[in-house]
This record gives structure tokens, sequence and C-alpha cells, in this order.
């Protein structure tokens, strides 16, 4: 697993703890901890203890002569990422990455298991056209992740037109040591570098639909401001929400509350029970109360109203570096050996 | 100046120490202060000490018997004002109002001088309506306050047609002791009573039409989420902006820096200079940063950029107990006396 | 269960929720309360749902007409404990109490499983003296406990002398609401009300000899003082030591890392595995990462150091809601059953 | 002035804006800085503006071919410090400098003006020492600043014997981006490195007698343990101190709120009004609420109260950044010009 030193790494570490389809046999790391054990170059930043199979592992250089394994998790910068994971994809490795950097390629899919697993076939459009024996396979953004969940079964029932989106992001989404305390302490930031961009055009991309090798972006706007604020964990993403055919509260409520993922995706082992949360009190979803629903990968939808000027507003909470990031990436591949996709699996 | 002892009463003290027109006579309080000094039962909130002359004023209770003032300032709950406050126009006192009590009311002026300053005259239809010597001027509530003095310069530069409103508001909004510790502490409260309703309607009543004895609502619609966030001081509202006449970011950002509010309210003793203020860093207005701009009177502006829906996006920052609260009525009454429309002064 | 919708009346719910002991069957409440559904009536503050069980209880008045228990757990504040906990011991039940109200009555022993197991032989002097079928067993202050934890084996060890004691205190410790935010954004405060007698007196009677129907207390003195944070849960003190068999910070170590708790508090369901946990990284325990250890049930001790003046240094933590609070009531109760101390069980 | 871009650097800049005796003519910063305007390459984190003459100044390197002045502001990292500071010194230029670096060298001055200004003289003893035409003059670390202020009248009223001391010190001290904000949310964390020897040493240093060309240290003890709190600015300090005439909370009240220090420090442009302040409220002092007391530079004392073990307890306050550092620099420096220590001045 790439780069597992930082903060969504040491989160795959934790989740791929115990997994029942998966065994974490080699951890990389950047260049000046190669070498040392993971548990002596390693700050973990969770309550929990780190594995002790992950403390006596050695840190390796992210390079396929070192590492040949037939499924790879990546954490990796996306600068890095564009180096190095092509390399892995070529040398016959299935990378499923949280990297940004592929996920504009056509022939990457963008994946979410419970919204777009037919999306996972263009594995082969990239085999193909690489002579790659691997693949890239990408997660989306952690904060296009919750709100594309909440998305789907809308899009479904009535068609997406124009979403304003704006979020209030945890810190973990900075990754480790991330944010300044000095600069969040009675605050908070108006501004997540790159952000914007990717939720504006993300959830085109997988709530698009597959034409044979490619991906038509969904015929809808994302309009997209964000935000940091003081929370450790749990993207919280305020909704207005124009859809194609009308419909009030009740209906969407219906919708989202009776949303049934595909079933391909639904007895994974890291399917989230249920897939969309609904709740009815006025001041639900809260990061700190509900960012762990059903493990941290459900995605908590609330607070649906009307709204004086599109369809209705909403409130979508997604653990960020669990659903938005690591475990995202673990359910991925799950759903890819499933589909026969990984090699040797 | 009544109920002195919440968190705006106590804002309202602090403003008025030195003011150089007005002199605090009175104080009044809950029911259960009354007869006390002043100094020993209110909580002190702020770091600076409260000035001894309010130390030693006598709290009262809230009635024209009690306080005979030619102007009143009120920091009152809503349906205690609903109550109070007509007595004391009735018997001869301008009342400057914080309380939503009357907002709606055709005859009340919700006023910002650097906005809507002609509004005042409603005062006259009041007077003559209800045979009153005195009358009731309210401010907007704290989040609309800095909201609708950005949009000012764009609607009379551009007109408005459409805005999307997300916020995310201080602590102190909620009064004190407001939010319990342990609802904020690592979380964020995506709801705030009864606010969203106030931040659709009170813009377009302040940046509405007067037409003789009535105010023609702004033709314009708001959509607004309201969110807390674990910030002391200092309203952000992240905007979405359609304009009548389509305009780019350059020419948003001029009609912003440019504007300059009505003459008659320039040179009041509380006049923000500059009225609005923007900043070009892309993480800026920030609420621990920014909110004492002009000493909490300046509304901030920033990260103007395009929208790919409407025509661009903009964050806006106002000291809410300041500017929202004690300061902006102060500015109200200000204006009131030197429009000749408080008995004596 | 008294008081349960406060927030350690909450925190005894979810504890025994699925106890494999006990079973829940009365819940009271404060008496604007009483006759609602607890799930009604309470403001629930966990992440964790309310046990289904619970929300469909009424909420009772607490009086031993209305509930008719063997075992009786007890969140009452203090003023009304005084009154109403003696009528419960008096008509039969076993009180095991979060009030500090009998903690000083010499024939009440305050109590902790894995320290004094041996003083719960003072419910026979009660009952003997009072009359009583029931009795009062009252669990520690939140911060005495797990200080009183970890001098345990120092003072089985070494002896004791002199102990200064620095908490920084987490805001659950305050209630529901409790501290109000305003208060301790970008602040701490040095005052918690009554704490520090408490610091200074209970450790002594927990860690006194037990003398036929009496307490001496221990022969030593602690000086006290306590400080609230912002942080939800999890209590730091940091202690310095003075041992009367002066030892070095390994010998110490040693002790507190080998300590085994009494034998018939070791296998009771709440008993923490371990008792103590001895970390050995400079900067441990940490609220955030150590108040789960062991379910909550754990004492935490970490920077183990020399000290200039006394023998060593140390901090320790504790989870103040759960072994703080309704767990040690809870561990209480089990050590009670199996001295067979509870009527019926 | 050295090392001007970081937290402290900016604070000096701050402070200086506008000094009637100083006037700033070079900044220097790290060598990837040289040769850029302060303006662009510094991130000033104060919400006032950078001072315009400031942001216009390049950043030079800390060498004395770059910079010659007669007086130097050093913020200089220890481990810098210790190369830079004596080449400033033997080149002509009087040191104020914040680093550690020197500050256990017999003939540097440890300075608090309020405290010992004797010491002061320690400048002639280096200067032939060395044979340097400038000399080095140390402030001490910032929570020993507070806590030494605070002892000395105690010391000159009664003697000290022995000082507990447990800190809960703000973010800034650990500079900027300094502490991440993943690792104080919901959290204290109960080390700072290398803090407790310094509060074990300083004070004892400071509180000295000076002996012809050295100082014997205070005969008194310290026992110290430091925390990190949640808070931007401001150090607490809880002391449990023993008397050498044993006195109780009366008498030290009077000596702590009499305090009058030396004459000749006491008209300078930073020294406090009043030097100590005391307050009698139950929960002061607090950081938010009295950091600012006398500009940052007073320091304040409260919840004296009497201790079963030593004379009694009490609480300090003291803005680390202001008094604890960039400021007491800068009242160093005042003093030594006003004794005519500094060349050309």
């Amino acid at each position: 697993m790439h780069r597992a030193t930082g903060s969504v790494g040491q989160r795959f570490v934790q989740l791929l703890d115990g997994h029942p389809w998966f065994r974490v046999v080699a951890l990389t790391g950047a260049d000046h901890r190669a070498g040392r054990a993971y548990g002596e170059t390693c700050h973990w930043i969770f309550p929990e203890p780190m594995p002790t199979w992950a403390a006596r592992l050695p840190v390796l250089p992210s390079s396929p002569e070192a590492v040949d394994c037939p499924l790879v998790f990546s954490a990796l910068p996306a600068d890095i990422a564009r180096q190095v994971e092509p390399k892995f994809a070529h040398h016959g490795s299935l990378v499923c990455t949280n990297a940004s950097a592929f996920r504009r390629e056509p022939d990457v899919p963008v994946l979410l298991p419970e919204v777009n697993p037919e999306h996972a076939s263009l594995v082969d459009v990239q085999r193909e056209r690489h002579n790659w024996r691997g693949a890239i396979v990408a997660n989306p953004n952690c904060t296009s992740t919750g709100m594309t969940v909440a998305l789907k079964p809308l899009q479904d029932a009535f068609g997406l037109r124009r979403i304003f989106a704006v979020s209030l992001q945890a810190l973990s989404g900075a990754g480790y040591p991330g944010v300044a305390s000095l600069d969040v302490i009675d605050n908070v930031l108006p501004y997540v570098e790159g952000e914007e961009a990717k939720l504006e055009w993300e959830p085109r991309k997988m709530l698009g639909k597959l034409n044979g090798d490619t991906v038509s972006l969904g015929d809808f706007a994302v309009s997209a401001q964000a935000n940091r604020v003081p929370v450790s964990d749990g993207h919280l993403v305020c909704l207005t929400v124009e859809l194609r055919e009308p419909a009030g509260v009740e209906a969407a409520h219906q919708a989202l509350a009776a949303y049934h993922p595909p079933e391909i995706s639904c007895d994974l082992p890291s399917a989230p029970h249920p897939a969309i949360l609904v709740r009815d009190e006025q001041d639900r979803p809260q990061p700190r109360l509900d960012r762990l629903a059903g493990g941290g990968m459900t995605t908590v939808v609330g607070r649906l109203r009307p709204d004086p000027l599109f369809d209705f507003k909403m409130v979508v909470l997604s653990h960020n570096t669990v659903r938005g990031a690591a475990g995202g990436s673990i359910y991925n591949a799950e759903l890819l050996v499933k589909l026969g996709l990984v090699a040797g699996a």
C-alpha cells in the first residue's frame, strides 16, 4: 500500500486490519523513511493502536521493483501518483487510488460502488489502450463522495438540472500535519485549494452515462464553494437542488430513504448499511454525531426542506477519510475483485 | 437601554461608552434582576472591563413608567419586544431595536444607514398611523446585515435576480450562555432556529423601493441555509449571485470596492470606513482576522470568482454583535438624530 | 435509574444496554419530565443511538413509591440526592450513586473495586445503624477516580506522603448544557466549583484503612488545583508524588505497570483490562487518544519522570463519564452483587 | 531584526511600529527568503495589517556584513542563534534575544526590567571577557516570564523555598505553523519539548543575587510540568508556593498588589501599568479575557487561596508573545538604552 504513513495511509492500514479478503504484504513511504519499520517511522494519529503486523513491516520505496502485488492501494500525493501509478498498472497491479492525478482521464473510472459500478468496465478499455495488465481505478475527492451518493437517487427518480453546494470540511481532509492550529482556532477558512473545481466536475463524471468505452458527463451543472472548519472528521455539504422533473420534499425524501444500490455492490464487505441514512431531526446530520454511521461508510442526509429558488435544500454528511478516502478505495477494490478484474484474486 | 444584561445588551453598553452624542441614563433587565446594580447582576463577557458608569446604574424594569428617554435601544427577546416596544413608542421614545418582532410591519423601517437611509421616513408614517410621538426602527438580523450591505452596490450597478446564501455563523449570535460547549466541540450545527426565513426576506425589504408610505420588496429572490460554527464572533456568508444585467468578476469587484454610501450616512460617528472592504487574497475574509475591520462596522468581501451557474461567487464577513446588532442600532439612532426624528435631540 | 436524562444518566443508559447482569426497569427524571417517554423528553447527546428499550420507558418521579427495585443507580444532583437516596435505602434499594452528598458519611463507602473493595463491608454498618434494608454506596468524584487508582500501587509499594495534583478537566464533567461555548472557545477556565476540596479529601478516604466499622483516612496529604479545558471527555491530572519510602522512576513504573487489583474485582463484567495502562511515549496520555482505553474503564498513566522536589512526576488520564461516573457506579454494583449485598440478586 | 518572518518576529514588527525610541532599518529571514520584500515572503498572521514600512523592507541574511545596527532584536531558533548572535555582539551590536542559546552563560543576563534590572551590568562583564563592543542580553522563556514576575514580590517580602508549577500553554508559543490542528482539537498535550527544564532553572537565575561579575542562583527550588492547550495566546501557570517566612493568603495578596518595580524600569515606553494585576474573582485570570491587560505586558495573578501543603496556591497569566517574547525583548532594550549600554543611542 502506497504512502502508508500519511493520514489516509494510516486509515488504510486501520481499515485493512482483519479484512476478510485482503492481506497487506507491503507498505511504502517517502524515500527518507524507506528501510525503517513502519512502527518506528510512522507518527500514528488514531486512538486505536497500530496493528502489530503493520508495525513490523518495513517501509519500502514506491516502485514496482520493490512491491509486486496484484492489488495496490495508493494514498500518494497527486504529483507523485502521476509518475508512479502507471508504472504499477503496466507492471500488472490494479491500483485503487485516492489521488486526483488521473480522475479526468476518459478511461479511468471514478468509482463509487453504490452509484456507478458499471463504470468499472473502463478497466478493460484502459488495459487495451495502454497494453497494461493492471489498471488505475480512482475514487473521487472526499467531498464529491457524499454529495454524489446523495444525488444518485434524485437523478434516478427525477433527473438533475442544477446544484448549489457549499461545504464545511473537516481538518483531516488536509492530511497531517495539515492545517495549523493557529489558523483555525476561533476561525473558519473560506478556501480549500483546488477543491471547488473538483466538486463541480467529478459528480458529473460519476453520474454520467457509460457509452461503450467512454463516459458522457451528466447533463447537469454544479456550483461549489468550499470551507474548512475546526472539525476533526466528517465533511458537511449544504446542497440546493434543481430537478429536471420538479418534485417536492416528500418525494425527494422517499427517493433518498428508499435508495437501493446496484445489487452487485450490496454484499461486499465494505458496503454501507444503509447506503443512505435520512435523518428527520431539524439539526442533523452533525459531524461529531453522525460521521460514524455505518462504520463511517454510510452517507447521512438531513434537513430536507423546500427552497424558494430550486426544488429543495438538504444537508449531506460523509466521513471524509473513511467513505471519502481509504474506505472508498477498499470498497472499490472489493467490487473489482467480484467483477474478476483483479489478477489472481 | 433594554435588556442590557445579555450579550447584545453588553455590547451596547460597551459601544455607548464615550459615545460623542449619546449618554446612557437607564439600563433595564429581566424582572429578577431589577433593583440591583448592573455591575452586580450582569455576568460581563468581554475582555475590556465594564465601564464604571454602567456598573453603578440600577437595573430597572422595561416599562415607560420606569424609563423616560427620547431614545431607547432594545436588545429584548422578540416576544417581550412585541409587548414592550409599542408602549415606549406611544410614550414618546424612539426605539432602535434588535428584536425581530416588528421587522415585517409595513411602516417599520429595517434600516442600514449605508444602504437605505431613505426608509427612515417610514417613521412619520408610523407616527401618523398609530398616533405615536415615538417610533420603532429595526435593524436587520445579524446575518442579513452583512449580505445586504454587500448586495447593495451590485443591485445599484446591475440589478439582482437570484441569490444563494449559506452562512457559517458565530456562537455569540445565539446570546449567552447560548450554545452548549459540548454541542460545538469538534462539530458544526447545520441549523439556526428561524434564521433562514429572515435571510430570505429581510434583504428584499431593505433593498426594496420606498413608495410613499410603504416599501415594495426588492425584485429578487434569496435562498438561504444557516449553520453554526465554533467561532466566537463574525458571521461568514457564502453568496452566489445572479444579476439582472450580467457582469463578470471584475465589474462586480469594481462596484463593491468603489461603493460610496448615501452622503447623509457617511459622517455619522459610527459610520464604517470603508463601508465595504474588498480583500483580494484567496483565503480571506476570515472571522478571526477580519471581524474587527473598521472597528467591527465594516463589511468585508472577498473571494470574488466566476460561477458556472450564476454570475459570480463571493464571501462576506460581518461582525455579528457590532455591525450586526448593537453597533447597527447605534448607527441607526445617529442617522435618526441627524434627520431630526428624535425628540429633543 | 435516577435522573436518567442528564449527561451521566445517559451514560448509564448507554453502558447498561446489554449488560449481562442488570436490566433497567425504570428511569426517573425531573418532575417536569415525569410521565413522558424517555425517548421524547431526553436530549440524547451521544453519537450512538438511544437504545430502543430506553426510548420507550416512561420517565418516573424519583420516589420509592414510583420505583421499587433492589438496585438503584443515581445521577441526581447533590442537593436532591441528599433528600431522596436515604428514602430508597430505607425502602430496601441498594443505591449506587454518583452524587457527592454522602461521601463524607463515615459509614458510606466511597468505592473503587480495583482499589478498596473491602470498604464495601461498610454497607453492613450502615444497615445496622439506620435500620435500613438497602444502603448507599458512593463512587468518588470523576477527577478523584483516576488519580486514586494511579496512587494505589504506589501506596502499596512505597507509602504516600504528599501529592500535588493539577487537573485539566473535560467539559462533560459539568453536565449538559454545562459550560457555555463562549466561555471556553480560545480559552481555559482555572476554576471548577467545589472540585479542589474533593480532590484533597476523597483519595485519603479511599486509600484509608478499614478499622471495624470506620475508615481511617490515609496518612498523606493532597494539594489540588482544578482547571476546565475545551475537551469533550477525559480528565487529565498532573501529579507530583512524594513517597514515604523514596523510590525512583523505574521502581514507580514497575509498581504501576504490574498492578493487579484485588482478585474479587478482576472478573466482574465492567472490570478494566488492564486496570492501569502505563504508556512510555513522552507525550501521552492525551484525552482524545487515550480516553477509551479498556472501553473507558482503564486508568492511563504516563510521563513518569524525576522531580527536583518530590520523588517523581506523572500524568494520569481517566474517562470522566465512564470510569469516573456511570461506569464506576455499575462496576461498584457488580462488586456488591458478587459480595451478596444486593437483595434478591 | 532577526528572523522577522516567524510568529515572534512578526510580533516584533507589530510592537515596533510607531515605537517612540526605535526605528527598524533592517529585517532578516531564512536564506530562501533573502532578497524578497518582507511583504511578499512573510505569511502575516495577525488581524491588524502589516505595517507598510515593513512590507517594503527587503529580507536580508542574518550576518553582520548585511546588517550593521547598534541594536538587534533576535527571534532566531536556538541553534542558529548560537552561531549568529556572538558575531553580532563582536561586531558591535547589542543583541536582545528571545533565543535560549545563551541563557545559561554566566555573563549573559536573563532580564526582566520589572524584576532584575541590576543584572544588566553583566553586559560590561561580557564585553570585557570577550572583547566585544556589543553584547547579548536574553529574555527568559515565555512561561518563565509570568511566573518569575509573580514570584518576585513574594521573594522580596517572605523569601521563597519551594514552588510547584503546572502550565497550560498557548499554541502561539510553538510558533507558526507549530502545532497541527488535528493534534489539539478536542485534546490537550501533556508535553512541551524542553520546557520543564527551563521553568525549573530560569526563575532561579533571574531571582538570583548579582555578586560582582556573576549571579548566584536563587536559593529555592522549582518543580514544573508543562501542557499545551487549544488557546491562541496567553500562558496560564498554576503555582503552589512555599515561602521561607510563612505567610497567609492576605499577606501574599498585599505583597503582589502593592508591587512596585525598580524605579528605573517604571517609565520606559513598554513598562506595564500595573506590572502585576491581582484579580479577585474566583475564575480569573483566563487567557481570552486577561491576556491583553496592560497591552499584553501586565502579569495577571488570581485565585490566591490557602494550600494544605505549602503556603498558598495562585494562578498566573502572561501574554506569551508580547510580555513573554517580543515585548519583553523591546522592554529590555529600552532599559539598556536608559542605562547607556547601547552604542550611539
